[in-house]
């Protein structure tokens, strides 16, 4: 615990006056799970997330049960939800994917591209230009639905195989996945390696490209601890969706290729100490975070988590 | 190990082009181990650290030993390091400590205050006039000897008793240390609750006091993961001198106060990625962070040095 009053809020000029944070713990943090969370578990999350003041929660994803084991019950939590009162995004990989999420009313969809050739290759076993075809349906026929539909893109920074990658190719992917419907693009610095002059100019490139920043959400991974000094840079450009992981799940730190999320709790202390809305309650979602800590049997590596749980 | 050229330089608009990074590892993040390090690796860690490129190696420091057993071998580690090419600062609590660094020849020396009365009290048994007062005739005698003294200054954002530190106060104590003679100030963040707003709006401050910023360094802690973000805020606001840790030494990350210094390598992770010059060769200091943590016999907190160890 820490005195109260803390963080002190102090504005600074040219930021966004309130965040919407896209809260990722419940699918892209526990997808990497080896050992399978119980259902029950995974919707108490969900609704503790919700309680605790989140207003966008992803909740699943609809891939092929095979190559995501942990999300196999996507059709058995997904209804359990339905009385939140919250935006539920569901991950759709393909058609299948799609089909399956709107049988259940699902109107909140995001599909996952790439940036780079050999993330494209290793993921989604395509190329660019072959994901963006796979998608291009699946989109279109969200839209007939009124799905809003979110266009999350990897490797926008850099790629384990290929090195930086340049800004153009990015902005040439972005600008691919929003002419095909997408409502909203989520960049993501999927190895954690972008610093905040790298972000600044992604975003200015997408500017000029056409791209205004208000579709525009960030996804920082903290690898090289990077990813909160990016949101601020990222904020400076007038971005106000932020994902962010609760607890900071996601990968294991400890582990061979570490590829940890940004914390929401570690977000969250500093945009309420810039003074800008969240509409979260910090110690709430702590106690929610050391709640499913406890569940998986290992410490959240989110350092807030982690000071605000020691009691003196 | 990451692809090459990662991370990739892209300046930001009104950084300064360099900075010099104060390397706090060896004293400030080996003094609250409570196994002492032989002198020897002591010596060795400095070594390894002026070769990885730092330039300012804070190297002890000459308290009592009573207070800090892990420093009690300033005396013989000091003149181990005559050598070394780098500013090797020493910290003196008091006239005595001055004494005994003079005799050895050190002509860098720094002394540590409070912003606040009650850490004032907890870590000096004095009030903050009262240490001032304490100082005065240490740093008039140490610039009688030609020596640089650096001011540093403790919970300049927040305190564990007090809460929030009122701007006024800080600058009040920084005008006090700068009139008896210091050459330059670490603002610290001793429990790491700052963000970039209040960074911002205490640097704006000391500069509406007469304070230059070229005599003001950074000193955060990233307890709530909010110390590079506070980096960069304080970097635009065109601060060129930062501390740091080798590996995030410095309290224990994972024990109750957690108070883990920024990461020498998170720091430059950054600073490079903005294309600023630091002169540190980052495979060669992680390499460095990586054999002190092996003498310690506990990972780094250091995120990347953490993903730059784990060879793929």
């Amino acid at each position: 615990m820490t005195a109260p009053g803390l963080p002190m809020p102090v504005p600074a000029p040219g930021l966004p006056a309130r965040v919407r944070i896209h809260e990722v713990g419940a699918r892209d943090g526990l997808q990497n799970e080896s050992a399978v969370v119980p259902t029950e578990v995974k919707a108490e999350f969900v609704r503790r997330l919700v309680d605790a003041g989140l207003t966008t929660v992803e909740a699943t994803s609809f891939v092929h049960p095979k190559w995501v084991p942990q999300l196999a019950d996507a059709e058995q939590l997904y209804p359990m939800l339905a009385d939140l009162d919250a935006r539920l995004p569901v991950l759709v990989p393909n058609d299948r994917g799609l089909d399956r999420a709107l049988a259940l009313g699902a109107r909140r969809i995001a599909v996952f591209g790439s940036a780079t050739e050999s993330f494209a290759k290793a993921n989604l076993n395509r190329t660019v230009e072959e994901s963006l075809a796979m998608f291009t349906p699946v989109v279109a026929r969200a839209k007939e639905e009124q799905a809003h539909v979110r266009g999350y893109l990897s490797m926008c920074f850099g790629d384990p195989w290929e090195g930086p990658v340049p800004v153009a190719q990015v902005v040439r992917v972005c600008r691919a996945l929003l002419d095909m419907g997408c409502d909203e693009l989520s960049l993501g610095d999927t190895i954690g390696v972008a610093t905040p002059g790298h972000v600044q100019a992604l975003l200015a490139a997408l500017n000029e490209a056409g791209v205004p920043t208000d579709r525009l959400g960030v996804h920082f991974h903290d690898t090289y601890g990077q990813a909160l000094a990016n949101t601020l840079a990222a904020l400076q450009h007038g971005v106000s969706t932020v994902d962010a992981s609760a607890g900071g799940l996601g990968g294991c730190p400890y582990a061979k290729s570490a590829t940890g999320n940004l914390a929401t709790e570690d977000l969250v202390w500093m945009l309420h100490g810039l003074g800008i809305e969240t509409g979260v309650d910090l110690g709430r979602l702590t106690a929610t975070s050391g709640w499913m800590a406890g569940q998986l049997g290992r410490p959240s590596p989110s350092r807030t988590v982690r000071a605000l749980s020691h009691k003196e």
